[in-house]
C-alpha cells in the first residue's frame, strides 16, 4: 500500500522509528504513579519504550541485542494481536535503567538492529513465516521465550497455524534440539493464527533445525498465497 | 476505501446505524432462554443493543449519555479485538429496560451522540489516539472503566501501545489526577495494541491531563504514519 | 482483492488448499517431542492438519464430515482471532490416526467439503453472518461446540456482535430448540466481534430456527455495509 509521509518529531523523548511501524521512546524520569499502574515493583528512574504494529520476534531479538550492549534491564514484553490484519502479533517492550542515556542507548540499538531481524520473515497475503537464530540468548529472549541465557536459541513461526505445526515437526526431526516452548492459537499466543516453536541446544543443531524448517515452509506458504519474499535480507 | 451503499432496513427492531460500522437494535420481549444464555440474572423485558466494528471508548461514552437520559440500565459491555485490521477494539453494549420505548430511546441517544465522541479520535495507517472527557461520569463509564458516578473522568488511548505508554506518563505529570486503570496489550485489553489510561479527579485537572497528552500524542503518531486527523470534530 | 498466483507444492505431506486460505497437510510419523509439546497424551502415529485464515464454523463442519467418513479422531480444534482484518476466527484442526492414509483421507474429505460449508456464510465490508446445519452431528462438532453426537445441530453467527444478539433472539423464538452455547466477544470467542449461538433439538426445528435467523440477518447486515452475498452456494 502507499505509505503516507511521516512527519519529523522533535520531542526529546522521541528516539526514532523503524520497520513494522515500530517506534522507540524514552522517559527520563518516569512518573511514580505510572510505574505503580504498570505493576512494576522496582523504582526505575528511566524507561525505554520500543514496539510496533507488525512483529514480535524481530523486536524481541533486537531488544535482546540491546540489553547485551547496554546497562539496562527488560521490564516487560507484551504481545498484542496485531500485524494490521495479518496473522500475527505486534509488540511492546519496556527497558528499565537508572540513567536516561542508558535507556536511550538501548532503544537506539534495538531500532538499529530491527531490520536485520526481519531478514528471515517471509510473507504473502495468505500468511507469514519467521525464523530467528542466535548463538547466545540474553535477557529479552529469556523473558519472552524462556531461552537459557548465553545458549543458542531458535524461533520458528508459521502462519496460518496449519503451516506452523508442520514446521515444528520438520525442525524437531532435522536435528537434536530441545523444545523450550510450543505456542498455538489457543495457548501461548494472543489468539494469533500461528504455531510458534522455541528451541535450544547445540548452536549447529539449532541452526540446522531452523534452516530445514525454512526450506519446507516457504513452498508451503507459496502454495497458499504466491511468492513469499523476505521482508529484508535473510541473515541466518 | 470505497463504501458500498447500505440498504434501508424496515424491521421494527432496527433503530439505526452510525460511524464505526455501529448499529443500534431493540428487542421488545427478549426470549428468556437468551437472557439465561447471556448469563443475565435480572428479568429485563426489553433490551437495547448497540455496538460497532470500530471504537469502544466512543460507544461507551455515547451509552453513558444514554443511561443518563433514559430509564435504562447497562447490562453488559464487551470489547472485541477489532477495528477492521486496526490496532484497537470494537464494542457490544446492552441496555436493559422494562419498556421497549425506553430501550429504543437509549439506543437512539447513543446513536445520535456517537459522532461527537469520535471527535477526539485521531488516526492514520500506523495507529490511533483517543481522548474522552466528561465532567460527570455515569453508569456505562462506571461499568466499563470503574469511573466514579457523577465525577469527572478521562480516557487516554495510544496505539500502537508504545505511544500510549508515553501519553500516560505525560498525562500524569501534567495535572493532579488519580489513576483509575491502566490497560496494556497483555492486561485489561482484548490483546489490542493499545495502552489505555483511565483517570479521575478535579474536572479542570482531568481536562488538562488529557489536553497535554493530546498535544504530545498527535506528533508522535504522525512521525510514524503521516497526518492523523480527527475522525469527526474535536470536542474536548 | 487481486489474488497472487499460488505455486504448486510437491511435498508428500501436502494434501491441498481450499477457500478461506485453508490448507491441509499430513505427517506420517509425528515427532514424539512435538506430540508432547502439543500436550497430546495419546501416541498417534499420524496426524492430519487442517485450517485456514478465514472461517472456523465451515472448517469444523467439514472436519465433522471427515471424522464420520474415516478412521480418525479429532485431537484438537483451536480458533485464532483472524479472518484477515474481518470480525471473526480462523481455524486449526488436528486429526489423529494410526495410519497416514487415514489421516490423508480425512484431510481430503475436509478440503473437498469446505466450499459447501461456506454456502451460508454471507459477508460485506461491515461484517458477516454464518449459518450451519446438520441433521447428525459427529465428533468435531461435539468437540468444538458440545453438540450431542448423532443429533441435529445448528450454528448461528452474526458479526458485528450487535447483529448476532438479535439473531439469537429471533432463532430461539422461531422454533422449539435448545441452547447448547452462546459465545460473545468477551466469553467463548477469541475476542472476535461475533455472537455465536449453538442449538440442538428436533431437526425440523433446528432448521426452522436457522432459516428464520438468516432471513432477519441478511437485511440487517446489508443495512450496515451493502450487499452481503453468499461466499459460495447456500446449502441449508
Amino acid at each position: 500500500a502507499e505509505q503516507p509521509e511521516a512527519k519529523a518529531c522533535r520531542m526529546p523523548e522521541f528516539v526514532g522509528t523503524a520497520i513494522g511501524d515500530t517506534m522507540g521512546l524514552v522517559i527520563a524520569n518516569v512518573d511514580s504513579a505510572l510505574l505503580e499502574a504498570m505493576n512494576i515493583d522496582k523504582r526505575y528512574r528511566s524507561i525505554g519504550i520500543f514496539g510496533g504494529r507488525t512483529g514480535a520476534g524481530p523486536q524481541v531479538m533486537a531488544a535482546d541485542d540491546a540489553v547485551k550492549d547496554t546497562n539496562t534491564e527488560i521490564i516487560s514484553i507484551e504481545l498484542p494481536r496485531d500485524t494490521k490484519g495479518g496473522a500475527g502479533h505486534g509488540s511492546l517492550i519496556i527497558f528499565g535503567a537508572d540513567d536516561v542515556s542508558d535507556a536511550r542507548r538501548a532503544v537506539e540499538v534495538a531500532l538499529n538492529n530491527l531490520e536485520e531481524k526481519f531478514g528471515d520473515v517471509y510473507g504473502n497475503p495468505a500468511g507469514h513465516l519467521e525464523f530467528q537464530y542466535t548463538a547466545r540468548a540474553s535477557f529479552a529472549l529469556n523473558k519472552a521465550f524462556g531461552a537459557p541465557i548465553g545458549k543458542a536459541f531458535g524461533l520458528i513461526v508459521g502462519a496460518p497455524a496449519v503451516i506452523g505445526v508442520m514446521l515444528a515437526d520438520v525442525a524437531l526431526k532435522a536435528a537434536d534440539v530441545e523444545v523450550l516452548g510450543y505456542a498455538s492459537p489457543a495457548k501461548g499466543t494472543s489468539y494469533s493464527n500461528e504455531v510458534i516453536l522455541q528451541i535450544c541446544g547445540d548452536s549447529g543443531a539449532v541452526r540446522q533445525a531452523i534452516l530445514t524448517a525454512r526450506d519446507v515452509g516457504i513452498p508451503l506458504l507459496e502454495s497458499l498465497g504466491g511468492p513469499a519474499p523476505s521482508s529484508a535480507t535473510p541473515y541466518i
